[in-house]
């Protein structure tokens, strides 16, 4: 806490010349970087809000520079009528009025009518992590697009849906393409994926509502 | 991390049963709490990448559900030409096609056209916080908005162009009327913001590829 500190009064005080030096060197020598070498990938993770919206915001962000997105999410199905998600209206319309942005959801419902959640994995949740597997690596191999957000691909892991095997597979071919930007959400990452991954965020639930007996809202949850 | 292991293993085997009564349970208090009781303050905070991005897939959750959103952005200026923050343009974009969101951007120029950064505050800047602030305490004021998001106001205090006390004004602004889901982002937090936070979310640098060498770069970071 005493070193962040120090760092943002010390820019303060010293105008951040050698901060600025560095930040200068920086933006040089990655003039000189493959495009290889400019995609990155990324993990938000934990047990704290904000790792879909994080990469929502993010794809917002992308799109408003003028960058190519697709989305796939995992085990969070849409069967074209009842839209859980909120979110993916703004989406959808973004792509009606011409942003490049493609969303695939799959999964199968998981929410009942009274609000209380199927928890165990069918046959058919399977099949739907099965095909959004398929989805993310075609779109990997495409080269079609500037970023690829695979939301809650990571967590598919820790649902039994997918092995970690099947995300390493993905991140291979990444690694062996480097041609977008690939970022991905769960709730638990594991060491190969650290090592391989350029930025790691860690949503760290310090405290929720949910603790305090306020349920997932509309507009706020989903 | 066993722990988090064995809650979802537990849902998977038995099914949730226990956990969706819980669920059930606090579904039916919620129905029973007065409005005000049921909006929130957050906080995202930390030094970790994900924190605005965060806010702005909330805000876009937000309208997807019909909410009438309102953004106020600290230390993140915009003279009306060059825009350096690509989400906004997606923002205004929205506004423009009818959905209920405000942004109101404050603070001067920061980047020089070289990348590097105009570290030291001037006058200009604590005039523009000082903007923000007012305007801030008029939409809290107004109850106008189902969402309150100002983007970086807590960091507006680690870098000295607020004061703890103008933050915590508007928190107890909030608390009085507690009219609307109240959202801050910044990267440090104090005691008596914590306990009035209803839901904080620090967001962890694990890994950031800024320290290996990749710059802020347009429709990621900005």
């Amino acid at each position: 806490m005493q070193k962040d500190k120090d760092i943002i009064d010390e820019l303060q005080e010293t105008g951040g010349k050698k901060y600025n030096e560095k930040i200068k060197q920086t933006i040089e020598n990655y003039k000189n970087l493959s495009d290889k070498d400019k995609n990155c990938l990324h993990i938000y993770y934990g047990y704290g809000k904000g790792k879909t919206t994080a990469v929502m915001g993010l794809a917002m962000r992308a799109i408003g520079a003028g960058k190519k997105v697709a989305i796939v999410q995992f085990d969070k199905g849409y069967d074209g009528q009842n839209e859980h998600y909120s979110e993916r209206h703004i989406l959808r319309k973004l792509k009606e009025i011409g942003y490049p942005i493609e969303i695939y959801p799959t999964g199968c419902e998981r929410m009942n009518k009274d609000g209380t959640f199927r928890f165990k994995n069918q046959e058919e949740d399977f099949a739907e992590a099965k095909r959004g597997l398929k989805i993310a690596k075609d779109l990997l191999e495409s080269g079609k697009y500037d970023v690829i957000i695979l939301d809650e691909a990571v967590a598919a892991v820790a649902y039994h849906l997918l092995k970690k095997e099947d995300v390493e597979e993905l991140v291979d071919i990444f690694l062996k393409n480097k041609n977008c930007e690939f970022i991905m959400t769960g709730h638990k990452i594991w060491d190969t994926l650290e090592e391989k991954a350029d930025l790691i965020t860690e949503m760290r639930k310090v405290k929720h509502y949910f603790d305090a007996g306020i349920p997932a809202r509309e507009g706020i949850e989903f």
